[in-house]
């Protein structure tokens, strides 16, 4: 007689265990509620995406190279549409060839396979605390040690990695100026150590444009991300990471290796779908206009709103550019304990805690940015995000009884 | 004074050390030339995509849909298209909900994202020698210790996974017998490792259906990968991944932080667009057919051609499947040595020792699979092919000079 099967437990892998989950999608999930504004995620205006220029695009992708465009392509990414990232980064100072640009599956990618080709167990990665969580999303897998810094501090020599997002961080906002660039290139040039660029929001300023970007400052020092997601459209999950062009032997070739490995290539499709876009007829800094016109207008919306409904003792500062405000409570305030107060009210917001670096076992209410919370500009408009600031409002005026050790 | 700053040695990780690279994308580029008739790639025919019926998609997509279809969506994927997923696999015996359904960029990335979850460094996976090698592309950043394994063999406990490619095997056209995948499903269940099901080719047989699925024979203990790279276009990048019910809190919720990490979500608009094809007026089953019978015409110039040109001493079966004939040479042939020749002749193959699992030092000589080449029947219609299979012929028949341990 055969015995049932029994369902083993398969062994998962360290790797496996050291995933990080997003905080960011668990409260999306919270916010389905329609009745809920959310001002929680990073989600760009529909209204924003150049809709009808993308949609005459496609019919000539269709019209034109339809069979080309549904097939296997490079992993390396179409040659056009390197050669218009780099003619593109050439126009604000950074030299840069066609060969040294990967295109890559959302600049999300380029993390993922950053940390494949450069982390070891142990190994010490250098980050801001708060950061991209979605950063600790890609290189958790690869278990660094996990080093709080600031982009102008010391970088030890034996970190794999540093990490900095100089325009408009996600979460703080916070804009490197000049002089707080050419101190963080210098860091990580004396540690001989890569620094990560990553900059989705450099397009997205609204005052006045950055200032040069850290690898036309270091070319040799720093390995640049960019993405289309801010910029034209997030569901089509394309990204660039450029190499150093002396690093192409060494790391551009593990970086195109892993890229094989990971997906063989980004949709064919999607690559011709903007190339399209961006050499015909289309104005990519006209639209930026209207994006940044928009999205200022979006932030001195909730600029007014915060100083209208917010309680004493919350302090920020004006995002001069990209998608967030960072909100500061008073001392003591658990902003992961306000959320369900926050929902209840019909509003949403990111927990300052999501965004600190792990560290495993401590409780929401210890990690440093537990009194903070990020606030999305983009998604509402003007009249919904003075709404959702007001109720935001209401769930914070009898702060006292929030016990900010619970979860 | 200032000294020049140096460019120091970058450290790159172990898993950037152990990425192989891809034999196939390098004869690709040597392909170029469009004096070469290619045998090497497995290029669908373009002029099998169902290209209008996907602009009509398109076109609906653009309608109806524009700002969903391109905006951030959820890292599972679309829940329709899940849901089709599901229903089609349903229809074909295999058990499975659409939550078990992870929708990934290729189903090069579902290799991937089940190599971090599954594999520590050394610990063993169990693979056919030949193989795959996008599998061995995918999975060796993760540095398993490569065991050369027949499906229907004893899998040791501590194996991290197996994997299986049982319809019309990459490279070898083997097609698994229903004793056989009971035999390897058996195996897998009492070692309690996970198999993994790869199954591009499925829907691409020629004389008769192919048996029920391994997922189907042993929903416990399979995890099935499928992909419309075949059956429709590979340019888009559109695969997917279904975990066992059993081990969706498990392995699944693991996965799906892997993928969160890897590149957020697949393209939306992809997506949006194939379930649009699938679900409006377009029979896959009836373009399958069309498919079916171009693939069967090629598969049979190829075998009449091999029969006309081929020398003595070489041999084939015909094969029931997929895309390639597995084509093995004389004793002591070496495939990789004869390229070249070929190549100097105007067709281009990929030789057998390319899919042999990793063994470093190796020469190509001593590959198991050294004698062995790989022709692709799917991209060239049947002149074409008539004249590669002639011009590789001339390329073998003096087969004595070459030294069988050249480069």
């Amino acid at each position: 007689m055969r015995t049932a099967p029994t369902s083993s437990t398969w062994r998962l892998s360290d790797a496996a265990h050291a995933l990080q989950p997003s905080a960011v999608r668990n409260i999306l999930q919270l916010t389905q509620n329609p009745e809920v504004l959310s001002l929680a995620g990073g989600l760009p205006a529909p209204e924003a995406f150049p809709v009808e220029a993308l949609a005459e695009a496609s019919a000539r992708v269709w019209r034109d190279q339809a069979h080309r465009s549904l097939q296997y392509s490079t992993s390396e990414g179409l040659p056009a549409l390197r050669q218009w990232v780099a003619d593109h980064l050439r126009a604000q100072g950074h030299r840069v060839q066609a060969e040294q640009v990967l295109i890559t599956t959302g600049s999300q990618q380029g993390l993922d396979l950053l940390g494949k080709v450069l982390i070891d167990p142990g190994q010490p990665v250098c980050m801001g605390s708060p950061t991209y969580l979605g950063a600790v999303q890609s290189f958790s897998p690869y278990r660094p040690q996990w080093l709080a810094w600031r982009p102008d501090h010391a970088v030890p020599p034996q970190a794999r990695l540093a990490y900095a997002v100089p325009n408009f961080h996600n979460p703080t906002a916070h804009a490197m100026g000049l002089a707080e660039r050419l101190a963080c290139v210098q860091q990580v040039a004396q540690a001989g150590v890569p620094l990560i660029e990553d900059d989705p929001y450099g397009a997205l300023w609204y005052d006045q444009p950055p200032p040069p970007s850290l690898a036309s400052l270091a070319p040799d020092d720093v390995v640049h991300l960019g993405s289309w997601s801010k910029v034209l459209a997030p569901g089509l999950r394309l990204g660039f990471l450029v190499c150093p062009a002396s690093r192409m032997d060494t790391l551009g070739h593990r970086l195109l290796l892993a890229k094989q490995g990971a997906d063989l290539h980004t949709s064919t499709f999607d690559q011709a779908l903007v190339l399209s876009l961006l050499q015909q007829g289309f104005s990519l800094e006209g639209h930026l206009q209207q994006v940044r016109a928009r999205y200022r207008q979006q932030r001195d919306a909730m600029a007014q709103a915060l100083q209208r409904h917010m309680p004493p003792g919350w302090h920020w500062a004006l995002p001069e550019g990209g998608m967030f405000f960072w909100v500061q409570g008073p001392p003591g305030t658990c902003t992961t304990a306000l959320l369900p107060r926050a929902l209840a009210q019909g509003v949403a917001y990111v927990p300052g805690a999501a965004f600190d670096l792990p560290q495993p076992g401590r409780a929401p209410a210890d990690a440093p940015s537990a009194h903070c919370m990020r606030l999305s500009f983009v998604t509402l408009g003007p009249q919904a995000i003075d709404e959702a600031v007001r109720r935001l409002s209401q769930a914070l005026i009898p702060l006292g009884d929030v016990s900010c050790s619970s979860p």
